[in-house]
């Protein structure tokens, strides 16, 4: 497998054919959805491998721990910024570029564009910075994004069902609300790699269509 | 206390007159000098705060152990990178910053010039990177910075004789050649903060050399 090239500028992030992201909101079901997608690629008989951000190492699963615990102060705005990135650093060359040279399926459960929703949009950071630690730490961008959008009230209501919340989840709801239009955003801005799928919807409808929509990228890689 | 500006630009560095920075390479005896140090601005009367890097903070504090310990695979250089700034992000905020508000002095054991060193010259990362991350989440440069300057073998000598080394101390010879090199040059592109110590001396007189710069610090801020 080989990347493809999204622009033709030097500091070009490189389009990987088989790299699919899941991003979305607390209580979006993503977790349904990644089970279903996994069950499709697999039947290809391609290797798949699935994972999460941030985490997807033992050491970026470390740093998961330090941003959702709160047994410690919580991170500043850059601080988290900069954990979360780390993460991904780790992530994509450990875990993501291996598996996409050999030639696999890979699903992230969530990827940068959680950090223009999250530490952008939700937190303030700054897009431009944001963009550049892509550049320069992340350098790919996924073939396909499926952003579960679902109202924030409904979507908290599932997460919080769950039990425990972490640091993430016991923000308040605003804050939701701009990770959301974050997201939103960035689906309006890149129409042809994101897909978005309405995620109050039953889980099998909302499996359903992402199942779909994962079926024209393997039937165009084919 | 106020910072003064150290350029004209508007993405200046804020240089604050009480921000004394302790650089070196492992066994340069930074503890001894960083003791003699406090015990002088002790006697002023004023407020004293010392810290160290990576670290400074709670939160800090686990990135140094996630950065030294050998119980996860090594971070990428962009990974260690970014956790380096992002614990110096939180120290910058939570620790250094509110200390030079109130009016202390602080010293700080490493600071953005141990970046360069081990990040950029060792490491081989992109200084300019450094420098983009030194303006954006960090801000502040010290009044005055004290390299202890030891030949390699005998500052390694001395940091292995203290028993268990961390994931750094077990870097090759070659690796703390371009630390100290990458220190070196730092100094000599900004000889009116740095003051470069011979710490190949005995300790009482590397301490000595240091408190007499300090003093000439102290005399220029009253």
């Amino acid at each position: 497998m080989s990347p493809t090239t999204k622009h033709l500028s030097t500091d070009a992030l490189q389009r990987w054919p088989r790299l699919i992201t899941l991003e979305g909101g607390e209580g979006a079901g993503k977790s349904t959805v990644l089970g279903a997608l996994r069950a499709v690629l697999e039947d290809t008989g391609d290797e798949v491998v699935s994972s999460r951000e941030p985490g997807g190492t033992p050491l970026a699963e470390q740093i998961r721990g330090l941003l959702l615990d709160t047994h410690h102060e919580p991170p500043t705005t850059e601080a988290e910024l900069l954990l979360v990135f780390a993460a991904r650093a780790q992530h994509v060359r450990e875990t993501l570029l291996p598996a996409l040279r050999r030639g696999a399926w890979v699903i992230s459960d969530r990827f940068t564009d959680a950090s223009y929703a999250y530490q952008g949009a939700a937190r303030g950071g700054d897009p431009a910075f944001i963009a550049e630690l892509e550049r320069r730490v992340v350098g790919i961008v996924p073939a396909l994004t499926l952003l579960l959008d679902v109202p924030v009230a409904v979507g908290l209501q599932r997460a919080r069902g769950r039990g425990a919340t972490d640091r993430i989840e016991s923000e308040r709801e605003d804050f939701f609300e701009r990770v959301r239009s974050g997201y939103l955003a960035r689906a309006e801005a890149e129409p042809q790699r994101f897909r978005v799928i309405d995620a109050s919807q039953p889980p099998e409808a909302v499996a359903a269509q992402a199942v779909a929509h994962l079926r024209v990228l393997i039937e165009a890689s084919v």
